[in-house]
């Protein structure tokens, strides 16, 4: 197989006639080109075409490029969906520069940490989260550049932001026919997206422009996006780049709505009014849905699709959701793989099933997308592929061209993510003999609420630091709103028997974002292995019964 | 833009779990695993599902493997649309060999010539072109080994072939577990496709893993394709690689339904009873089903969608297409552009237009297609794009990852073909002003005659060996059934003054293939330029007089 291949590969080379580096730049191009009036955003009163956000993005690349960005530099957003988080995934690598989208309900420690640690030199900032903003950066040795983003009155942002550069007088100062170039390489980075990991100090999951090209692409693959979608922004760009779906809406020249806050009158207004064709979100946002009160509801016109991630949907969410016209796709992946990377794909004839097995089947997380190259459930240790006896548990491994360039400055967080030559997920599962994984565990320590990722060791690091504690173990615990909330069992010292659960709430509320912290406290011994590791299963099940109780 | 990217290159290189070479290999992989019991081909009574397809193509690629090929190696393939092809596409690149699939009209030269450049080690053909096969090997020094295609009872064709390997033996001589591997670099050659071009001998285009895989999906996004399409294959796999669409149905787990002989009985049977979704084919297709008898007609239960090149579909065609349930796309392409990479992309508000208006807006061929990254209309001469005005004429350049690696053993013709850093297609057009493109005039000597190219200079070299001929030029004549019919104007020696056309189409049957042969013969002076090069534009001019007439 390893032979020379002749005449093959002689005079057959790459040139700027046959070669181009894989960007998702070019669908942008392409939309402006090709539907120039299609509306590519939608903000309450505001509108532009593909036309004009391509305009608007060549302006920003350009203010940015005249700033001084270039290639590697970081430029980090902290904003909510609005236009202008819309146009930076575009406008940033335009100029060459990486985008770091910035969570909002992180607070101003980690915004900071991601600053210096990404070295962003601009910051975009919406005025709703001015005063997060101008915390971060307060003690920060070589502040990134603030530009503010005005969009809405908020007089505390603003006050904070006073004397920062506008955003939209920065688009002025840039040139609509901005001459930008695609990437010289497709392995050059495209953006940065923070994890909160399992470990302490968020990591830097970097992308490139070749797996941002491959993932925009496999979303239209893995759902069926027709023409024209026209889709709602539930999900966060912050979360993975919006699991790639800004570039995928150019490649297909679909609407983006923008929601300034997930709430359900605003989102059944949407689908009726600018027609709404699909929306992703967490569980959260299903919850949301079959939730709302008989005043935010208004009929859907036609069904709408809807990808959820972050955990399976139950049965009970799935049928309302169903009857009330959604169709709902089940995507699982994580930050290191561009967001989603496995779909359950699902069969004509599993349409027959009862609505409890079809759930069932619905709540498995399934099958590679067509850009994943490799997918496997395997023991963590050999990393030989488990059986396919929906059983035997193993760690989800991945492999293949939507799998990150690595962690940013953690060469050792990098190799052990990469060792044997598999991404190692740290989500544990089961093989079905049908091919489709289910993920029995996630990775130990992670609670998902609210479609945040929350470390339990971080929150153990606080609660560490209160005096009364002696010993301390964040585990999920269910919850119907949240999917899962973080829910504490500490063991006290003797000196600190008086303390009282709503103390060391108080103590967190303190210390950290407030979803973050435990929403229960039980006091008590931890279990403990025979070599003395807490043993976190039993307490998770403890948790279970909180919610059953 | 050139500096040091630092961190961003630092430690995050390439590696097994990140990067994967693009292949359209790994598409059957996946619609086996996902899809095994959907359909995949269907061949009269002979269905396969996509896990029977899969093992088919490992036991092929095994059998290839076990034969001695491997990377680089070229196997040939002489067969209608039937399943070996369709396997062929598959199996032969998952022995890391190169497949070239050879168009069945051919006459015995070309043939000899195409497996003696292209050096093929292995030649599958179908026993309906037993005889064509045998007479091409004949004479070569090293002719491959032939494995036959003994699908039908063909006894000319199967008496040429006795004692020949059988495809289904050979088959069986493979492993279905065969452990294939994707190629180890994403530029290794994929397949090889000969073009008539517009000089004598053919030019063997090279086409590589990368660009297989991404028009392979560009066709997903350029046709609305939805799940599981039925496609019909109305359209060669010899030519193009059936425009990629092999390796797309593989990417969306499509049935292919193979259709041995073109005829609208088949095909409309096909579409009422196999629940045909798609089909793509040259206009004589489409004048195939709307002329075809009632007896032959089945009527159509859904829509079906129509993708067509080679020649703009006229109004009156598109009328009577779309009255009988058709929707018909136009594409344009060449084989050294992987076939499909321009699309006339349909905008909403033109369904509003008239019949006329609307076929007008149809006939052009459009914007570039996702994956192909640039197109223009420029001066040949200094490739200064020429204005959007509808009327300045340029030719027709496009450059991105689903241009060719180039011409096989040709390094003059790929430097010429790639000069400037574009791809020259040759083709003449306009530019209009919406960045449409519109082909006005086809490279100048190329006859597209039921979707066949045909080169004029062959033809015309077959002309001038006849003892009478002075000087000969070969033109394109309109014709209602073909598109276009070569069409000769001939200057004949005073001492051929007795030579009658007749003689003229007769010599030319004995010396190529038939469909090449020209139709028509009018002796006379040709006009020429003052420097004395023929032009062929009046004669092109008298040819559509004479179907005037």
């Amino acid at each position: 197989m390893n032979r020379i291949a002749g005449h093959y590969d002689n005079g057959l080379d790459r040139n700027p006639a046959n070669y181009a580096p894989l960007t998702p730049l070019t669908f942008l191009e392409r939309a402006a080109s090709v539907h120039p009036n299609v509306w590519a955003v939608i903000h309450g009163e505001v509108r532009y075409s593909w036309s004009q956000t391509y305009a608007r993005c060549r302006r920003l690349a350009s203010a940015l490029a005249r700033s001084g960005i270039g290639r590697g530099d970081t430029v980090a957003v902290l904003a909510p969906n609005v236009p202008a988080i819309f146009e930076a995934h575009f406008a940033v690598p335009m100029a060459g520069a990486v985008l770091n989208a910035i969570n909002v309900r992180s607070d101003p420690a980690i915004v900071a940490f991601m600053l210096e640690h990404g070295e962003a030199k601009i910051f975009i900032v919406d005025t709703e989260f001015g005063v997060l903003a101008k915390e971060a950066v307060s003690n920060l040795r070589a502040p990134p550049r603030i530009i503010a983003l005005n969009e809405i009155v908020h007089p505390e942002g603003a006050a904070a932001l006073a004397g920062e550069q506008d955003y939209e007088a920065f688009l002025d100062t840039g040139d609509p026919a901005f001459a930008w170039r695609v990437p010289e390489d497709e392995w050059d980075a495209i953006s940065l997206n923070y994890t909160s990991g399992t470990t302490g100090h968020p990591k830097g999951v970097v992308y490139h422009h070749r797996g941002a090209h491959l993932l925009a692409l496999g979303n239209t693959l893995a759902w069926n996006m027709g023409r024209h979608p026209v889709y709602l922004w539930t999900l966060p760009m912050f979360h993975c780049n919006g699991w790639c779906f800004p570039w995928t809406l150019a490649a297909v020249a679909g609407t983006s709505v923008c929601l300034r806050k997930v709430e359900p009158k605003p989102i059944f207004d949407a689908i009726a009014d600018l027609g709404v064709t699909h929306l992703c979100g967490a569980p959260i946002v299903l919850s949301l849905l079959i939730n709302a009160s008989e005043a935010d509801r208004r009929p859907l016109p036609r069904r709408v699709e809807v990808m959820t991630a972050a955990a399976p949907p139950p049965a009970a969410i799935l049928q309302a959701m169903e009857k009330d016209g959604f169709h709902v796709t089940h995507v699982y992946g994580l930050t290191e793989v561009y967001g989603p990377a496995v779909v359950c794909s699902w069969h004509d004839e599993w349409d027959e099933l009862s609505p409890e097995l079809k759930a069932q089947k619905k709540a498995r997380q399934g099958v590679r997308y067509h850009v994943l190259d490799d997918l496997m459930i395997a023991d963590p240790e050999t990393m030989v592929p488990v059986p396919k006896d929906s059983e035997t548990m193993g760690e989800v491994f991945m492999r293949g061209n939507v799998v990150m360039k690595g962690y940013l400055k953690n060469p050792e967080a990098t190799r052990e993510a990469f060792s044997g030559g598999w991404f190692h997920t740290g989500d544990l599962g089961v093989w079905h003999p049908d091919g489709y994984i289910e993920i029995k565990d996630r990775s130990k320590d992670i609670i998902i609420s609210g479609g945040e990722n929350i470390s339990s060791i971080e929150v153990e690091n606080v609660l560490y630091r209160h005096p009364s504690v002696l010993e301390a173990a964040v585990v999920a615990r269910p919850d119907d709103k949240w999917g899962e909330t973080p829910c504490a069992f500490v063991a006290l010292k003797d000196a600190g028997k008086d303390t009282a659960p709503e103390d060391l709430i108080a103590f967190c509320r303190d210390e950290m974002a407030h979803y973050k912290v435990p929403k229960s406290v039980i006091f008590g011994p931890l279990p403990k292995t025979s070599t003395g590791k807490i043993q976190k299963r039993i307490l998770r099940d403890r948790a279970k019964q909180l919610r059953a109780e």
